[in-house]
């Protein structure tokens, strides 16, 4: 909402959010669309789409003279529109949960904040209306680096309900720092879906000119409503260009560069599908199948005593006692290589294989993965990973770090230590990639 | 050496080292070259190499039959060749440090063992001996992932002494799992070179078909004898096609996959140049060039206690408690996205910023980088960056996590912690990218 001087003015000239206008001060002038006004914020800048993409912020009171150069059928206009469920259309449900593509720059302050009402989303992005009825829930409003397991657990339960009131698909927008950490979580916590849920999320602001938030949510509505996978994926920029999203697997997803709108790349296998706005959906590697009559199987817990621990030359072995002391269940160690960790004795204070004997005497689930992030672990190949193995870790397949962390958590806060030992190198939802021959035959 | 008794047989019939021999047993013959039997191991295996590049074992004690079928000139010529000094080749020195390149498939057993005298080394290369004279020295034999600074150390000292003899290039073999942490150490370690010092590794031992050894030792011979750059890097494949190796600067490269030949990867950067078994180099991107009156500048000085941690959800902040603890002078955070932690009120069990204050007020440095790897990190681009700027982090720009955490080692352990916390962020040799007009523009 903007001030009231603000509102007296653009009723006394007959001006409506979405028209196009004209903005004169001093020696300058804007053309541009007028856009609402978040509620946070100072009330008193007016916000206008410029036709370069950009939004502008200018304060009102430095404002000489403001006037409609376009009507409304012209331009765009707003969320009436999406809110009114169409007749024929499919239902999606959009869960907000914050971070960048729930954010705006505050052209008052340069920052950028979060939005405050959920359904402002949808101001930028009209076409979401064709797509699907979008029926928008406001979740949370977290940033992707503060969510923990309790997020997940809520976004599973809500998932899950959506699923039992009828909506083809759920859509997640997210932040993008743990995206994928979240998109693993989920994948294990929702079982037996009937339809995809689709994380989203944006690496620049909506109204920003670069923003990858419109395409990614138009893809994602199209995958919510019209495709036909029941799996947990993120779908975002494939490429640099804006020409499609991929939809990967919740599991095999990862957040591979800090700023460029594709960031986010499936590691260890192919996306399920590649999708463009036109709601073009091209299918690129097996994947399980819609089924409407299905009933989802919601499995929520978890074990928040499990850690992922780095390793690296010179790096402190006693972190796994740190662990043991503190009480944890598992750990995940993202080692080196082929799954290796120091084992030599001529530098016993840096030697990992005594605190992973120790950790898995004392009870703990030890899984083994590497920070290469690209390829497979074996225990067999060297002496070290034989040792390792003869130690009682478990050498995770293919599996990312994280995706080998997010699950030990979830198998025991559902399983027993046993079954959890036994189910985390077990292929439970595509997670693992089977071995080929050739991998098998590679091993000497 | 093979045992008295294969010596007697193979003196009785004439039989050298590398003639091709036709071995018969029960139902099966093999024809191959016969190779020298590395000292560790079975001395009554006998080791013949196949057409298909393959090396056999076949215990001496099975074979009926063993005879010449072809004469020395027609196959290899062993060591003695490569020995030889010849005038008119550079000299090139070749620091033996252990891992996969210098480690065999033991027939006998099925385990891969590390060979004792390096020279074993050049068994399979002979092409080596007409790029340079290979001067092989034994530094170690230390598997990559037992690695700590102590021996880049002694790599870096006796880099230095090899320049300082006349060397017109160093080549380091040396295990690939922390291969690139050594390549980042040697970079800082050893400043003002007069030519290249080029660490190669194999991910597949040399006695397997599908090796990389033999490729990356001959394109690395080539960057060490004959290219003019000046500079720490990595040599290895670059595609998985056996076409060229890429040269890629030591700190912007990392292993990406656990087994492929193509696992070292250029992060951040271009590789400076790409090489082929010919000789033909083809400069990618600007490096700094080679002068041979250019004295090198020794920096070994290192400081262990500095810690790199990963930031994931629920995850445990008490671990820089822990390092506090400990009295550890450094930390660098392997953050999420642009370089971000949990902040949030209300998970304060994992909130981070509380412990990054601590830190830099006990008088730790502590560097923030992204587990992205690809990428920049920013603290000025959202809330939570400013809030992690204010408590006193120091921004690492496109420094991946290993990097950071090396160079920060390296500079607690050669400047006081002013100086380590201006130079952190600075580019000394490369490690970061300057940024361009574009990307300043791109951050609002």
């Amino acid at each position: 909402m903007y001030s009231k001087d603000i509102e007296d003015i653009l009723h006394k000239k007959h001006i409506s959010i979405g028209e196009k206008v004209l903005l004169e001060r001093a020696e300058e002038s804007f053309e541009g669309v007028l856009m609402p006004r978040p509620d946070a914020g100072d009330n008193n800048i007016l916000v206008v789409k410029l036709s370069n993409g950009y939004n502008l912020g200018l304060d009102f009171r430095s404002i000489s003279s403001i006037k409609r150069v376009g009507t409304s059928a012209e331009t765009f206009s707003f969320p009436k529109i999406k809110m009114r469920a169409r007749t024929g259309l499919k239902t999606v449900k959009l869960l907000y949960t914050g971070g960048t593509i729930g954010s705006r720059v505050d052209y008052a302050t340069g920052g950028v904040y979060m939005l405050t009402k959920p359904e402002e989303l949808l101001y930028d992005v009209p076409e979401m209306a064709d797509i699907a009825n979008i029926d928008v829930e406001h979740l949370m409003s977290v940033a992707s680096e503060d969510m923990t397991y309790t997020e997940w657990q809520v976004m599973a339960r809500k998932s899950a309900e959506a699923f039992n009131s009828g909506a083809s698909g759920v859509i997640i927008s997210h932040g993008t720092d743990t995206l994928h950490f979240s998109s693993a979580a989920l994948s294990f916590m929702l079982q037996d879906l009937p339809g995809p849920v689709v994380l989203v999320g944006a690496q620049r602001s909506s109204d920003r000119g670069s923003s990858d938030a419109f395409m990614n949510l138009i893809c994602s509505a199209h995958i919510a409503a019209h495709s036909d996978i029941a799996e947990v994926g993120t779908c975002m920029h494939a490429s640099s260009s804006d020409d499609y999203c991929a939809f990967i697997r919740g599991t095999k997803v990862r957040k591979l560069h800090t700023s460029a709108r594709d960031a986010f790349k499936p590691v260890n296998g192919a996306p399920i599908a590649k999708v463009n706005t036109e709601g073009n959906i091209r299918h690129l590697s097996p994947y399980t199948k819609a089924g409407k009559s299905r009933k989802v199987s919601l499995r929520e817990g978890y074990e928040p005593r499990v850690a992922m621990l780095y390793m690296y030359p010179n790096s402190d072995s006693s972190l796994i006692d740190h662990y043991l002391d503190k009480g944890y269940k598992g750990l995940i160690i993202a080692s080196t290589g082929l799954g290796h960790i120091p084992i030599s004795a001529s530098h016993p204070e840096y030697n990992w294989l005594q605190g992973v004997k120790d950790a898995v005497a004392s009870g703990m689930v030890v899984g083994m993965t590497s920070q290469c992030l690209f390829g497979r672990v074996s225990g067999t190949v060297y002496r070290y990973g034989r040792m390792i193995t003869d130690a009682g870790a478990i050498y995770c397949e293919d599996m990312m770090p994280e995706v080998a962390y997010v699950k030990l958590g979830w198998l025991l806060g559902n399983y027993g230590r046993k079954d959890a030992e036994k189910m985390l190198a077990a292929n439970l939802l595509g997670e693992i990639t089977p071995r080929t021959e050739a991998e098998w035959h590679d091993e000497v």
